[in-house]
């Protein structure tokens, strides 16, 4: 049986202080990885060892034929080791120069090395190497920008805690279970059987109900780093299990919350970031008004194309080519053209068209985009199709420069609901597209902004479970939030789906980086929503009763929110993916572990275990 | 419908900074809850106000007849209020005194109160009043020495996250996964079945492996507060989730670790408790030694009652009487009488095995304890059934004074095994009864220890899965713990029962803090004791396949540590049960949380979204 240090010497040093009180013929023990060896003659090699941070490194020398000679010949590169050595004076030019750094002022005359494991000759692991999934470690090992964002992550994560804990009065950390209840909250949530046939826990979407238990129970300010669970189809970066900062406060309103992330965002920009964020509160946009101008609900206000309304300028001819629909909204908006040169935008609006990117956006069952191509040399400037009057005032309202490039897009006349309409979608995606094909410029620094005054309610969808109540409608966010005013709440009997929400999030560059609302803390008001409004049925309404029971029990009126901590920390280190800050990854579709390939067959063993049995 | 609160005045001060700023004919608005209410006449009524935090509180006076007062009338106590008022000095006797807290000098003269919600008048909640589990949030509401201890909870962990993070190399803090996989490594998992059908993932019993990954990942130190599972019975005191602190370092052996852990209890204990923690290295004893001298691998030293050996001692008839056993082993201890009253001592042990917490040592198949008091007015001193040479010996080895209570107690002949023999239980078991009958003063203090040197396998048990192997016997902690010395490793062929493991407990006053040891890090050695040792079948044997690719590919030597972080708190706070420190724990038999009535029935709908039914 092959076997390594089951006993090895201690090193006599980390590297750092190693590196501050070198001095010539002082004796160490370091551990660290050697790297490739550089064999100068039959007596001289040379071998830098890395330290177990991988931040500090050192050159070995041996010299001589030796014992540690041998061994060191015998490890493959990437070994960790025992090196016992003689510190010296690095030979070669200009080592003497006082601002060299240690690591390139000393180096060891090896005496003995010890290795501690092998690193196998047949993988191949240089900084650019790109591993699958599965080995994970070895991403890990070779990448230090990946090991430095989860080094990051935990600096950001102290940041925000600091940040909450010098609040007065503080909020305090507090765990609350992961072995909750299902209750019908909005999202799927995974099931935890227990061996009692036919019980089950629920793993929380959020800790919403907990914590507002907590304002309950007089505790007046609570946050915790709160793992979340929702069974829900991986889509482009979503996991199955997150992190969210979650936090909520008593005797308070929306405005108190929103200054106190403001607070977060400003300690974690000042601190972390090369530049502050902006001075003042964050500018406040109402959801009608972001959706009609970006036709998102979480923008990035950055870079223009904002959306006009032209339906009451069109022809209704023009309007029959671009919709099948009966008297659709029609919105434009225009992507600058950097160089004036409309063959050039003619060009990119076709690749993206043709794209997969585009094909949803041609497939759109409403028509697909109007384009154009504002052009000096053409009649009426390219925008003929409009005829001279509507011409005229879209050139007024959009004001395109010579090569720039005019959307239009139709979709039905209706409120909006959702995040995104499909022209919103477009101009997302477009202008990515523009971003990388280089004809649009990549936009910079951090544009921070409040969506409010979301409705409180959004038509049923079938992706989503909802609250599972007959009313066709469901929470927009949970159906905890407050309405906003005491019209609102007026308003709930005459018009559901008018009622405006207490409800704000934090968007920042189009990524929502968190939300909250103010909650209902009035039993009746909830318990009216979750019968009356919602139409759930009793034996789910019953669910809730333990938050009916503390919100009865004389409860503070509390509002908080939850910031997405891995897409935080992305959005921070510019990372496209949450993946790139996460240790482990979910990375396949169904939400695999690919590295520990989970999930796993149950065992018929286990199944009994919990008076299961697969369906056929 | 009722409604309360949806717009009400903001606090114009939080209570700590209104009380150091606070002077006459300051107007204010403070929010926090109402008091019961004085009335002293219809037109002056008194009514103290505590602030959200429960912490401060100022009295209220309301004068005359008007619609404030009116509304303050209409008000229970508790109930939760914005008060608008005018600050005065307080009238009285002593008010001047510049000694009196800001809270005794001031008072509000109330102009208006602004209702946020009603406390029922049905729930009657003093400070002492004992609330179901099921109205958590009323104990949390009324007890301040449990809000007290979450708070107490959160500084807990910063002081272990200071501390860590201020070692050199820093500890980071990574987050590992909670949907993991199940893997046979001890203790029965929790699963979570997913839409795939026939595929689950498992809640991890600790993030041991994924810790392990991070060490072959060129992380060098990882620390984490982990959510842990195991569904096993709930014993006296355990948690079906807990939170143990958890950590790893690379390059380690278990030297690093508990230097480590010294410095994190060194911390808690100076910045957190009255008196520091004793100075120096904690000390070591091995498992066989505190098994010998105290009949448990956890044992509370501070009281001595240390067992001994008297087999060789006692005569043949006598150890008949007491034990049905052939050639058993028989051990024996004091307890000492305060008040030197051999009638008081016989009235106590009587007491004790006449009591329900006596009956599991009368019931000993073994044979149940044989009960002596030494009294000097006696024939032999009360030792006559030892014989007078026996007896001789008995009191050089015991030193007995006259009341003493002397214990004999009979067990197999077979090396130890598991936590704790019978004689251990009755030890720790009469000595609790002895304190709180008031025979035996309470010990004090802390006393540390290390236990170590633990077999690395264990007869298998019925109520513990194990590993599932078919060596008749399992890994005492989990399969991943390295053998202590090479003669350890060498004894794993030769016979495994005798391997010492280099694991190691740390134990203060009775309670297991927590455990860590050196882990394999030799994919071979490690397959060997799977496969070989542990003769686990194929099928489960890959479950591991992850880690063992992980320490091929060259991961260097590490060890590590988990805290019950729970079980730390309730000590530092003098607590008897983890409950005390926890916002919502599971508090029934099956692991319920009575308060949100957990676990729940699963629905016929989610059954069928997981491809599962219901065994009949």
């Amino acid at each position: 049986m092959a076997l390594h240090a089951v006993e090895f010497p201690p090193a006599t040093h980390d590297f750092q202080t190693f590196l501050g009180q070198a001095e010539p013929n002082m004796q160490v023990v370091l551990h660290g990885y050697i790297g490739q060896r550089a064999d100068l003659s039959k007596k001289l090699s040379f071998v830098r060892l890395t330290d177990p941070t991988m931040k500090y490194s050192i050159q070995v020398v041996a010299f001589g034929k030796n014992d540690a000679t041998e061994k060191l010949k015998s490890l493959n590169a990437h070994s960790p080791v025992a090196v016992r050595g003689k510190v010296q004076k690095k030979k070669g030019k200009n080592t003497d120069a006082g601002d060299k750094p240690a690591e390139e002022k000393w180096e060891l005359a090896l005496e003995d090395v010890h290795p501690l494991n092998d690193f196998p000759k047949d993988i191949i692991m240089t900084p650019e190497t790109v591993f699958a999934p599965e080995h994970r470690y070895l991403q890990l090992r070779s990448d230090a920008e990946l090991r430095d964002a989860l080094q990051f992550r935990a600096e950001v994560r102290n940041e925000c805690k600091k940040e909450l804990e010098n609040c007065q009065p503080p909020f305090v950390e507090i765990e609350t279970p992961l072995l909750f209840k299902s209750t019908p909250e909005g999202a799927r949530e995974f099931l935890v059987p227990t061996r009692r046939a036919g019980l089950a826990y629920a793993l929380p979407q959020s800790p919403q109900q907990y914590k507002q238990i907590l304002m309950a129970s007089g505790i007046p300010r609570y946050f915790q780093f709160a793992r979340c669970f929702r069974d829900e189809d991986l889509r482009a970066d979503r996991q199955p299990e997150f992190t969210q900062l979650d936090l909520e406060m008593s005797f308070a309103t929306g405005e108190d919350v929103m200054r106190t992330i403001e607070g977060v965002v400003r300690r974690l920009w000042a601190n972390l970031m090369q530049d502050p964020a902006p001075e003042g509160p964050f500018r406040r946009r109402s959801y009608q008004e972001v959706m009609a101008k970006y036709g998102s609900d979480k923008p990035d206000t950055r870079y223009g194309m904002e959306l006009m309304r032209l339906d009451h300028l069109l022809p209704a001819d023009l309007v029959m080519k671009i919709s099948p629909l009966e008297n659709p909204i029609v919105e434009a908006f225009k992507l600058e053209s950097q160089n004036n040169d409309p063959a050039a935008t003619l060009k990119f609006i076709g690749q993206f068209l043709d794209s997969p990117a585009g094909a949803p956006f041609n497939n759109n069952p409403d028509g697909g985009p109007g384009v154009f191509v504002y052009n000096g040399k053409q009649p009426l400037c390219g925008l003929q199709p409009f005829g001279f009057e509507a011409a005229e005032q879209i050139e007024e309202l959009l004001e395109p420069d010579h090569g720039d490039l005019i959307i239009i897009q139709a979709r039905p006349r209706a409120p909006f609901a959702g995040g995104a309409t499909p022209v919103g979608d477009l101009r997302r995606a477009l202008h990515g597209h523009a971003v990388s094909a280089g004809f649009s410029p990549s936009p910079t620094g951090f544009d921070f902004m409040w969506v409010v005054d979301f409705p409180l309610f959004s038509p049923s969808s079938d992706s989503e479970p909802g609250q599972g109540g007959a009313a066709g409608f469901s929470s927009t966010h949970h159906p905890f939030t407050a309405p906003k005013t005491a019209a609102d709440v007026d308003m709930l009997l005459a018009d559901p789906t008018k009622v405006v929400a207490d409800h704000y999030d934090l968007v920042v560059n189009g990524v929502e980086l968190g939300g909250g609302s103010r909650r209902i803390h009035d039993a009746a008001v909830q318990e009216f929503i979750l019968r009356d409004i919602l139409q759930m049925k009793p034996e789910r309404l019953v669910d809730f009763e333990h938050l009916l029971d503390a919100l009865r029990a004389g409860c503070p009126p509390h509002a908080g929110l939850a910031l997405g901590f891995d897409r935080l920390v992305a959005v921070l280190l510019g990372k496209e993916s949450v993946r790139d800050v996460i240790a482990f990854p979910k990375t396949g579709k169904g939400g695999d572990d690919a590295m520990v390939r989970a999930p796993s067959p149950m065992t018929e063993e286990a199944l009994e275990t919990y008076h299961l049995r697969l369906r056929k």
